[in-house]
């Protein structure tokens, strides 16, 4: 076991016993190269340098992650968006790849669960998540190549998260995309909306969506019109094919 | 032959028959889906479009290209700097690609000689040769996948181009880098400076530099100083496994 691997792994106490079986859950492949996870979650504030004085700790994988990102997301969206020019996919890509939704996608996996750090993670800024998901994408692109990091993020950013017709602004409400397929597919639609509170404090609504008097959908929220929206993108992503012609 | 190739080969005139041909060379490899390098070569005011009426040229490719040089300069930078934080690999990334280099890159190359446009070729700025060598290499990796991309970066950008050393703005001067390393290695070194104008109308000076008396190598300049650096460096990248420990 290299040197590196060794500090890394003895500053983690026993509880982390999992750390390899947790990530292994998220990654969906065996790592191998295992310092390079280790030092993806290892904070700056756990002061860890190898035996010639260098930093070991996730910062620099986060430089190799967002270029990983820049380029899995550039290739999407040049065959995706056949008449966006270089601004316009640019400015795509950069909306995939905002601050904001780095954040969100490293919360989802919970990756904070799995650093090390002198600082209590509660009094981390909400960067740390967005900064740790980018470590990881280096460290995949470093242990496993090109290939195993485009399957990670197709799987993990590009499939759940990029729909390209929300990035291009063109779909404002997915009621008004759902009613006008609707009209000219000649279909029936109705939204039954009733008061549905539940378990909660705060007042709720659900909504069924029945298209051809069958229903395709729910959706719940706080107001009747968030209800519907929710309906709507959920029938809307049940009939993508049939309801978008552009691909 | 698909449409888009049928219009991209017609524009082209019985003249560009050695397009290929040249592609191949500067490539070092035959290429495949042979319409992605017509439009890498097609500037904008070509004024092509496919059947859906997105304009076909090599902008969109330069995107791609762009953020694949990103990539690979980024992983190389990650492994050859190992004492470089995020935002030092960021700064040196930078200066590998910046848009001076780059023009140097497809000017090498003599890119414009392949271009097709309706504008006259002197009239473009310098800025045409970076743009068409990043859509050449956006090309190449939409062609043939990361691994042949990064080989072809390698082969022409960085071991052609990029010296860490320089980049860290380390050596200010080769000449006293071989010196230190010389007396280090407690060995003798000697440069020889004599007039060499030769058919030049301006003086020149010619310099061979030995070391423990034998020539390693020569240098030849508008002044004594200049003429000493450029045989320090050929001597320097002579040595370079020797002189420099970093890995």
């Amino acid at each position: 076991m290299s040197f590196i691997r060794n500090i890394l792994k003895n500053s983690r106490s026993q509880e982390d016993g999992n750390f390899f079986l947790e990530l292994q859950r998220i990654l969906g492949f065996k790592p191998k190269k295992k310092n390079l996870y280790l030092k993806a979650f290892t904070h700056r504030s756990m002061n860890i340098r190898d035996k010639k004085g260098n930093p070991i700790n996730y910062e620099r994988l986060e430089f190799v992650g967002d270029a990983m990102l820049g380029s899995v997301i550039a290739s999407f969206l040049y065959s995706k968006v056949p008449h966006g020019d270089e601004g316009y996919l640019t400015k795509m890509r950069s909306k995939v790849v905002s601050r904001q939704h780095l954040n969100e996608l490293g919360k989802e996996l919970n990756l904070i669960d799995l650093v090390i750090s002198r600082i209590p993670k509660e009094s981390f800024g909400s960067n740390i998540h967005g900064n740790l998901f980018e470590a990881l994408v280096g460290a995949i692109y470093l242990d496993r190549g090109y290939k195993t990091c485009e399957k990670f993020i197709y799987k993990k950013v590009i499939n759940p998260h990029v729909d390209i017709e929300k990035l291009e602004g063109k779909v404002i409400s997915y009621k008004s995309l759902l009613i006008e397929w609707c009209q000219k597919e000649k279909k029936t639609f109705n939204y039954e909306i009733y008061e549905d509170t539940g378990n909660d404090a705060l007042k709720h609504f659900s909504v069924k969506l029945s298209i051809d008097d069958k229903v395709v959908s729910k959706g719940r929220a706080t107001s009747k019109k968030k209800a519907e929206e929710k309906a709507s993108k959920r029938a809307f992503f049940a009939f993508q094919g049939q309801m978008t012609k552009r691909s």
